[in-house]
């Protein structure tokens, strides 16, 4: 039985366990004060190409979200999400037991437009509702589809001018990055956002994700929100060794692209046969429509989430490829889909 | 230069790593559905004695902590803790951030005793100040102390019969359980509080505490607090299977008895030497009073906090071990000290 | 130049301000200790039917509605609200800041069936998401429509079967009340919920709104969660003294009653004038479908706020009437109108 | 039975009840929006000699504090007070719900001392405790005392030095301001803090505080904190009405003065009578120390607190004076002592 529920089904690349065993009787400062980590981080901003950011490693994405946004807000402010947005949807409440309400906007792609934002501002005017200062958006989105190196710069133009703090939750950003035609690159994140994060946990490692924040004056005590949210980890060196090996001769951008190919190879073989789809994804996340009946026959090999109910007789299902999805899965599972 | 600075320095214990690999490929649930987090809950509750517990896996001890009160607590409850507790001195107001004052009351060896608690009931009896509802301790204590069984018990049968919470912080619990003369085992734990974790972190995991609740009051809903807190990891398995391994064999306690032994010793050679100590610690951390001069010397060869100014001459500083400090270190150390 | 914008636009009926200096020299408790704030509390019990309810007297509505609910769940429980609801739209995320979300329900008329909150139960069942918990309804609702004694005893079947809390807000409840064909009583109000409260701020009071705690869950340790908000006011005879002149000789439902038969007035006035109506309601607030010019020409001399564009040429506008208004200001708008 | 219990015992003073009923029947905007609020601040503004504060009229010193706290701190910044501060000890946790902390410092006078918040300032040099930013003080303390101008210009120049904003309770401000010998006027009050409040509620007023936000930094937005806090009363021209008067002729100044009178008068007659004091109090509470027996006669015709035990048979009580206290009472009082 083979699992497309998701990209964090298997443990961390074996060059990451490998990385730590190697560092592992070694003494090192703890909280982040290790060598690893500043090494991670320094890789991080060469590549990025930018000195002047400020770089936090964390466990995981809800809480990155949540200690982003619970320090980068004051008490009336609020964030704009899209509907599908993984904070408005999925975090438990993360960001409004930080105190802050998430506005939705109605989105059919999972992408957010300035036009939307553009309405919450309007219907936001004076001190009787929040005032919204922050903007949400996933890349890619929870749909696995992508903001264009346009749409992020025509995102980042309208935050800017409406005093509004553009962050960007890159929990699968590798998956973006490595769809060509989008032409969004690392430094293009950190260009058109405040702070985005770099999504480690569903992209080979163990655990971890890697905060970046550009704007100024988020900057300041970000370690104690950190602390006081119960991020600081201890042994902050797991984290600093799993970037380090991630950003080593590219490998974070090579196992990304090994997770699109594998959707890719899917959504094309699946196509052929004539299989619709709920929305076009080019990353590491595709929502074939199917038959309730061939979902059925299928679950007896795959595992999978049914998504939407699309009418009586088809739901849409999501299937999930990673960095470890052997490529005779996807075969097989085209194969049986003909069937 | 061997760093006695703390007990989260190295990696993890090589058994640890080796059950990171051998599980590594395997596709497992998420979010702590795995089959190495059931298996290592159902592990620690065999050996408490008490399948009718709940365990959940955690990475942090602060963020144990503050999800664990942030859930026991209605808004109107506050809890107390020695003046030296974790929760009070150390965690950059991670309780009050959930809203809940920590009062302290004064304790010079770290340990809280009733009467201490009965005094903060006295002066808090009506809605003009908060409602005391839990009581926080450490065991060890952040002093290196410990809590004897008849002390558990009384602060238990204190607590009970006035409607208080009594949860432990277990950061280093292995260490207070390896101590013989205290006689206080995991079941004990389990039957004299409602809740409290058995600390991973700080024994020889990569990061990791169990928090166990025993009363029924508190177990209710208690994932939804874990995901909104950011604490429900992606690929859980990574704590399910290190505490597997840990309660494999008695590997948990062959770590925690070596760290007491490692420290013990190093007391032992200091007593020896005629050095005086701050205050009688059994366990992992011990706290010898060195001249100032002393201390530089020693700063040459080995790295360690110093802890409270005895006076112009003299100051009290902590010295850590663990499961990973080699012999020869203790040895050194005293040889060092002696010269 | 007469106001039509709301129902606060005045200070107190002058019964409660001669109450107020009756009683104003004599020595009273503090914080609701007063003989006052007593006798309006057994007053409203007498009227309601019911002495084993609590009743608590709190300032204004927003910040009614804040304690309430913030005691009333825990901090992974959610509630839910038409998007029309007053904790929805108005209170500048009041709730949010308590760590709560509001759920919203598309409502055309401001009221919430349960079907709607069947989808958002469907919609919530795991801790990924929170936990719906409590239902707030708003009666009248913010545009002024009432719930019917069969839909309220309804959405009370459905919360109870469901383990939701239902809460009403009643900032102009006396309207609601005294809308003879709804056939709902103040018990009715305290029988079909688990909590509500009444309205004094808006109809004649200077300040002030009973909370009424049926739910015995809901009730302990409330005057801490009054306390710690800072609603619980030195002078609390105040509101004590207010509420008891209120029901005192049917005061409360006589000065509600005037406010509806001005709008009924009103809207009846229009309506044979041709003028159409973005909704039907019987109570004190009213939205007339206006043409921007005639709006324009109004404003010379009424005040009113514009509610909702309906097209190019057209708007709602919002007419409130209180205990205060006088008929000669309904009659001049009529008129004017007509014009 | 008369009561010294406390300030607000009896309602307002006859000529604010008389202004609300004069300005009773004329239509005002809500919120705050209303003439006589905007009275209110402009004859503050001129009074401090400082037009560019921004000024805020609300309920109560506890809604007051946590409000201004909530809005001047980020989430991981905690405030410094007396231990004898009343954001410490008898609001119900109010700050902490915040999320902030509130580091106590120990004091005899109810006074704070510049070299007490250097002590905090040591022991919190790192994110793993909290960054002290505020300065809680109030004046008068809870014991009645008072700070000099020169103890405020020490503690304000301490404070902008270490980046630390000055925050001054004057829930008794009054009392403070018209002990003559202190020389502290309501512009040095401005002048030396950041932000502070004129109390009103206990001193004439049926409710209300206004506070006076000096420091550019903490004006923003402050009314969206308002709101959110339910701190914006509907019908807030009830505040305004009240401070129009407070500070037309003198009022304020005059009530304050009677009160402190009244205190000294009964210190005088005590002393005279040999009665011992817990503290030298020049304002509005003063506290002495009377035999257990003496308390219990005295108790059959006064109402008062006991403050303190002193010894097995003493014990100091707190007695209260206010606008509204007839010196016939002082002097029954004193009769009472003497015999």
């Amino acid at each position: 039985m083979y699992s497309f529920k998701n990209d964090y089904s298997e443990g961390a690349h074996p060059r990451i366990l490998n990385a730590l065993i190697e560092s592992n009787m070694t003494q090192e400062e703890g909280y982040g004060n290790d060598t690893h980590t500043k090494n991670a981080i320094s890789k991080i901003k060469t590549l990025i190409g930018n000195q002047n950011i400020d770089i936090h490693l964390i466990s995981g994405g809800t809480q990155t979200n949540l200690i982003a946004i619970g320090a980068f807000l004051r008490p009336h402010e609020a964030c704009i999400s899209a509907n599908t947005g993984h904070i408005a949807v999925n975090e438990t409440g993360a960001i409004e037991y930080t105190g802050h309400k998430v506005i939705t906007v109605d989105s059919n792609d999972g992408k957010i437009i300035p036009e939307k934002i553009q309405e919450v501002l309007n219907s936001h005017a004076n001190e009787h509702v929040l005032k919204p200062k922050l903007v949400y958006i996933s890349n890619p989105t929870e749909l696995g589809t992508i903001y264009t190196k346009e749409e992020l710069k025509d995102l980042s133009e309208f935050c800017k001018s409406n005093d509004l703090i553009l962050y960007a939750d890159g929990a699968r950003l590798g998956s973006a990055l490595c769809v060509k035609k989008a032409n969004v690159t690392l430094s293009d994140m950190c260009n058109f956002t405040d702070a985005f994060y770099i999504g480690g946990t569903k992209s080979g490692a163990l655990l971890g994700e890697a905060l970046v924040i550009k704007n100024e004056n988020l900057k300041e005590d970000f370690r104690y929100h950190l602390k006081q949210k119960g991020a600081l980890l201890a042994k902050g060196r797991i984290l600093g060794i799993q970037f380090e090996e991630l950003f080593k001769d590219n490998l974070y951008f090579e196992l990304a692209n090994h997770a699109n190919e594998m959707a890719n190879l899917l959504t094309e073989g699946l196509r052929e046969a004539n299989c619709k789809f709920l929305i076009n994804s080019p990353t590491n996340q595709i929502f074939p429509i199917l038959e309730n009946k061939q979902i059925e026959n299928l679950e007896k090999k795959f595992s999978f989430y049914t998504w939407e109910k699309i009418d009586d007789n088809n739901s849409a299902v999501r299937l999930v490829t990673s960095w470890a999805t052997p490529k005779e899965s996807i075969l097989e599972f085209i194969d049986e889909f003909k069937k």
